[in-house]
């Protein structure tokens, strides 16, 4: 039986939100404990939920180094609780790198993990579902022996998420071809090509990463940041242009309203908020960051998201994997 | 007075493409010196040019070390002409990796520059126009130095494309903020920082490049080239996306009429083949080269491009700009 630990207060639209996702996942989930992190008074109707109480609010732009000194808030408190509740699992809204560093400084990384990486989902225009790509960012500078890591922790994941039995794992690189390649990259290749705990399909170009047989692609942290954001920047400037057309004029506004259905499925199908966030792979414990404007919605699909690495035994598999 | 080389044969439309965009340059240039290099017999119309006969084309998916092999291919022709001919620069719309290496190759690099450059230009939904990125692919791990050297020839070739006096430049990082980056961008940061020849406005993330008031983002190689083929990527499946909405029922047919022209013109502002294409800064020669798939504008822009910055004088400039 799982038992996850909720940050109530790291979204930017305050507890509401995070009382009714928390209600929404019970609901489906009667036999996973909750134990919630925040101001006791904006939680008293909680009944039923152990209640963990922190007067302080981690802010979003708070930044690495000032969450450790926030000793009352709700990120920090949230992640304490995992270790000292002996709980599975932490999902926090909260800023970023305040929760990843909490997280990593606190439960440390699993024995035989050199790294922890940040794990993101993107949509596959090709499978459907969604492709792992990590790191995201948790470092700005990797080893060839890392994004192996990456690949083996990237694959028990996907495995654990999309009950996959042999995910196709490739390598972010500058061409398609062995040899491409920044000087880490083509190390890496080799490191990956010859490990049997992975199935590796080779090199990958970030113009097909979001249509492609891939369920994980490994990159390092650096690179694999400015990937995220590139395709975040670009469908929010093409998702502003689109608006713009629309708006031209009487015609085009009428327009909008007779394709209204499609545009609206077309833009639920970008929506980062249906993966239920990022997570934190390579430490001892199960850590979600849910978007900072997560609904209810997208907070519930964060504690499933939680939920299911948990009840996959994902922190024991990678420990397993390493050593394999 | 310009003079110009132009490979007729390298793009995926064949040679009736490339001789209306030279006719249509011509045009507006009646004084720029045109040389055409291809088959002599797709080419026996085009009267009042110089003709360099050249047998063979070289194929798109060719790489950087086929071409050096095939001695009468239009392009490697076309390249040799620029030094043997005199010329100021040469355009073409085949592989980028064979043109690259053959430019860089044959041309040499400009005595001061360690390594040249792969410029490309995105829409600037900000500022409207167009932000200049260099390098996107033209080396695959940079040093400082080098960062700081590409700082410097996209300033001077802002300042020479865009009539701007003091471009503004900034780094491409994981976070705005100073001390953010790879180990890379860091180190480079405090060049460009002492650096008085530049304007330069700090780091930028990917995910604001696309709307930013820079007007040169300066990267390594790898991951400019991560961050191009992202965006590409992206607005692809976007576009694909946006065709299925449209596509759903006869509603969102008539919807698509009605809002057509605003949808056209959404286009034609990510439309890469209105910057003209891409460009090695740091040979000994204007190199420039045009999409694959260019129409007769697309080219003619490609043309214009290297016109201007023949005009323009761009490589002694960055000759001078690097000993300054």
């Amino acid at each position: 039986m799982s038992k996850l630990i909720i940050d109530m207060m790291g979204s930017d639209k305050g507890s509401e939100m995070s009382k009714s996702a928390v209600r929404m996942f019970k609901k489906s989930h009667p036999d996973c404990e909750l134990v919630l992190v925040g101001k006791k008074e904006e939680l008293s109707d909680m009944d039923g939920y152990k209640i963990i109480e922190a007067t302080d609010v981690v802010k979003m732009e708070m930044g690495a180094l000032e969450i450790l000194r926030m000793k009352d808030s709700s990120m920090l408190k949230a992640v304490e609780a995992l270790k000292n509740e002996n709980a599975d699992g932490v999902v926090s809204a909260g800023s970023t790198g305040a929760f990843l560093s909490a997280a990593t400084l606190i439960l440390k990384k699993i024995e035989g993990v050199q790294r922890p990486a940040l794990v993101t989902s993107f949509p596959n225009f090709k499978k459907g579902g969604f492709l792992s790509v990590l790191d995201v960012g948790a470092s700005n500078a990797n080893t060839a022996i890392e994004l192996d890591q990456f690949a083996i922790m990237g694959s028990l994941y996907s495995k654990c998420v999309n009950n996959l039995d042999k995910p196709l794992v490739k390598l972010l690189s500058n061409g398609s071809e062995e040899g491409k390649g920044s000087p880490l990259g083509k190390e890496a290749y080799q490191l990956l090509k010859e490990d049997k705990r992975i199935n590796f399909g080779g090199n990958i170009e970030a113009s097909k990463v979001l249509a492609d047989d891939a369920d994980v692609v490994v990159t390092d942290g650096y690179s694999g940041n400015v990937m995220l954001k590139s395709i975040e920047g670009s469908a929010k400037a093409m998702g502003s242009l689109l608006k713009k057309a629309f708006k031209r004029n009487i015609f085009s506004k009428i327009g909008y309203l007779l394709s209204k259905k499609g545009i609206v499925e077309m833009k639920g199908q970008l929506d980062p908020k249906k993966t239920g966030g990022a997570l934190l792979l390579g430490v001892n414990g199960v850590v979600v960051k849910a978007h900072g404007n997560s609904d209810p919605e997208a907070f519930k699909n964060a504690i499933e998201l939680a939920y299911r690495l948990s009840e996959g035994h994902i922190v024991s598999k990678i420990k397993e994997g390493l050593l394999a």
